[in-house]
């Protein structure tokens, strides 16, 4: 397949991998809207649900193919032809179809949910593949658990989908069990010793059992991985998904040479608009979209932020659509913000007078959370004592 | 330093790192009252707080110190001798004190925090321990935003302050700037170039600002550093600091050879004290301590890990003190999972029933989010029609 060696393909599961959680659930209207969201802000993939599960996914997938034009809408399947025939028949209207199909592929799912050999997970795989690709180009298939597979016979299972037509290869850490150095490596096998893996695109799908979602899924592209999956702010079953903003925002970070086609200047947006559809709260220490990502508080970092921004940033709020970064004042604060934070309510004090006020306001900072424009007012309306 | 070569030590930020962020300010009980519950999870170093910063903050540093017995109890400073004066002064009644000292490594801090030089702040950083060790043995060293320092200088600077008495050498990633392969890397070079470098522990000091910080606090422990800093709920500055929960379980899940002394399954007690009473909420995603952590969805995983819970678990929940792992009934739950919970209820059917009822409930899911044991009750009582 041709494509810029450097370009790393975004594939969002948000309605599907992050819809499926408990309290998540969302109407089609509520997915579209979601859906063209996820259009302004780049995605190449959509994957729209799983329509063989239920008639509201099956019908979410026909609505979502019809309402976006230029990312590819993709529904999920599990190798068998009831499942991809439900998946063809919800992508009628789809101007890029993409069928993502696939089976387990470590030993412990081979036997413990397929109660199957390798042999014939490989059998299944590939006809699946095959039985789909009549329908449709663009196929994805994921290689179950790949984190715990045998990594030779994960080789196999990928040259052989590849053989049978997958244009993309998808190795998920399904229970989020890997470390980065460990899922780099696989990736890196693959791409070494997989004779047709030109041939198709890698995928990283992980999860963030061990908070290592997005370390993973960037090790993963360091080692020749292309495709990127994830959701918005990271939700998804037990502990979630990669952080599409995450992974985005490291790689125009860092100079990987690697670049997505994303605007991230939606991401403050979008991730309000998911976290409010699907009753998702974020927590406020989150990366990159969490209301305090970029709010300095203590005062050894607001001096440090006021004499140079980028002593303590290293993106700019208003890169990923943030308002402006907020400065609060807490019984953490030193004079120079309280001095700041005065002057722009328009308070000029010389020294003596400025530490008389932070005397105050350590106090009144002791006794209250957090200290706001008012709370500054009253202090200066205070007559001082001497 | 003798010390057990795979134990690493864990250094608890949550009262300092954590409490300065906006809205999580405490009182000295409600300090006293977690460094409790901190005490019982078997951490090894508590940074009760700042003593110069506020009376508030010297209070419960004194508090802290009466309260606890097993821990050590650190107090921050900025590298100067009224910082330090004060440390020592609130750690008076600490039964083992730690006072944390350090200052900017980076040149972006040296020239535009503190508009100086190398030199200059070299010297700061030697004096300021050999002060501090005039009052406390156990002198912990920060060398801030290491993440972005020149490794030249900043081996220079863990070298020297070694030399002066520090018995820990703390190297943050201050801005949550490094990829895992990078900050590892520099904990490998100090490893290798610093010769008195075995006198001392190296600390891990990441923030999560990348969404890095696990992967990166775990890259320094495999390249040689022995103390990992964090908080509880990863919360702090901006995006955080590193969950100490997420560590634990990754030293715990993975044969790295490496151990902590902590008792996990206090974890999801002390998550639910801290996010209660410094008001920052857990989001249900968040790794190990959400409240989806480890809830099965899906059909394809709920049908897999009735099967064999392995499937789709790699750590048990009740190991990080969670009631159960819960199944909650949705939109995308198979067959399997409604004749699990049926059954579950006194309800026993034969597959035509079952599937009868599976279309039902399919509909019923379709416009209910959640489908709990009263929904499933009612689903029953309807007569089948056919």
């Amino acid at each position: 397949m041709l494509h810029d060696p450097n370009r790393v393909y975004v594939f969002d599961t948000t309605l599907r991998d992050g819809e499926q959680v408990p309290g998540c659930q969302l109407t089609t209207p509520e997915k579209i809207e979601i859906a063209r969201e996820l259009e302004a802000l780049g995605v190449d993939i959509i994957e729209a649900g799983f329509p063989i599960s239920s008639p509201g996914d099956f019908q979410s997938v026909v609505e979502i193919s019809k309402a976006v034009t230029h990312p590819t809408v993709c529904a999920l399947t599990r190798a068998n032809k009831g499942d991809i025939d439900a998946a063809v028949q919800a992508l009628q209207y789809a101007k890029h179809p993409r069928i993502h199909t696939g089976i387990g592929s470590s030993d412990q799912h081979i036997k413990h949910k397929f109660n199957s050999t390798r042999d014939e997970i490989l059998a299944r795989a590939v006809e699946a593949v095959k039985y789909a690709k009549g329908f449709v180009e663009d196929i994805e298939f994921y290689a179950e658990d790949a984190g715990r597979a045998d990594i030779e016979f994960l080789a196999r299972m990928v040259e052989a989908v590849i053989a049978a037509g997958a244009t993309v290869v998808n190795i998920p850490d399904t229970n989020g069990y890997c470390l980065p150095d460990q899922y780099g490596a696989k990736i890196k096998f693959l791409k070494e010793n997989v004779k047709n893996i030109d041939k198709a695109i890698i995928s990283v799908h992980c999860h963030n059992d061990l908070g290592l979602a997005t370390a993973n899924s960037v090790a993963g592209l360091q080692n020749g991985a292309r495709q990127i999956e994830g959701t918005i702010n990271g939700i998804g079953e037990r502990a979630g998904n990669t952080s599409i903003e995450e992974v985005v925002m490291i790689l125009k970070t860092h100079q990987l040479g690697l670049h997505t086609n994303i605007n991230a200047r939606q991401f403050y947006e979008i991730s309000r608009m998911v976290s409010t559809q699907m009753r998702m709260p974020v927590q406020p220490n989150k990366a990159i979209v969490g209301a305090n990502a970029f709010a300095h508080s203590s005062g050894i970092h607001q001096d440090g932020f006021l004499k140079n921004r980028e002593n303590y940033e290293i993106i700019k709020p208003e890169d990923v659509g943030f308002p402006s970064a907020s400065i609060v004042l807490t019984a953490r604060s030193g004079r120079h913000a309280l001095k700041y934070h005065l002057e722009r309510l328009g308070f000029t004090l010389d020294k003596p007078t400025l530490d008389d006020v932070y005397k105050r306001f350590l106090t009144l900072a002791d006794s209250k959370l957090d200290i706001n424009d008012e709370d500054l007012q009253s202090l200066m309306a205070v007559p001082e004592v001497k």
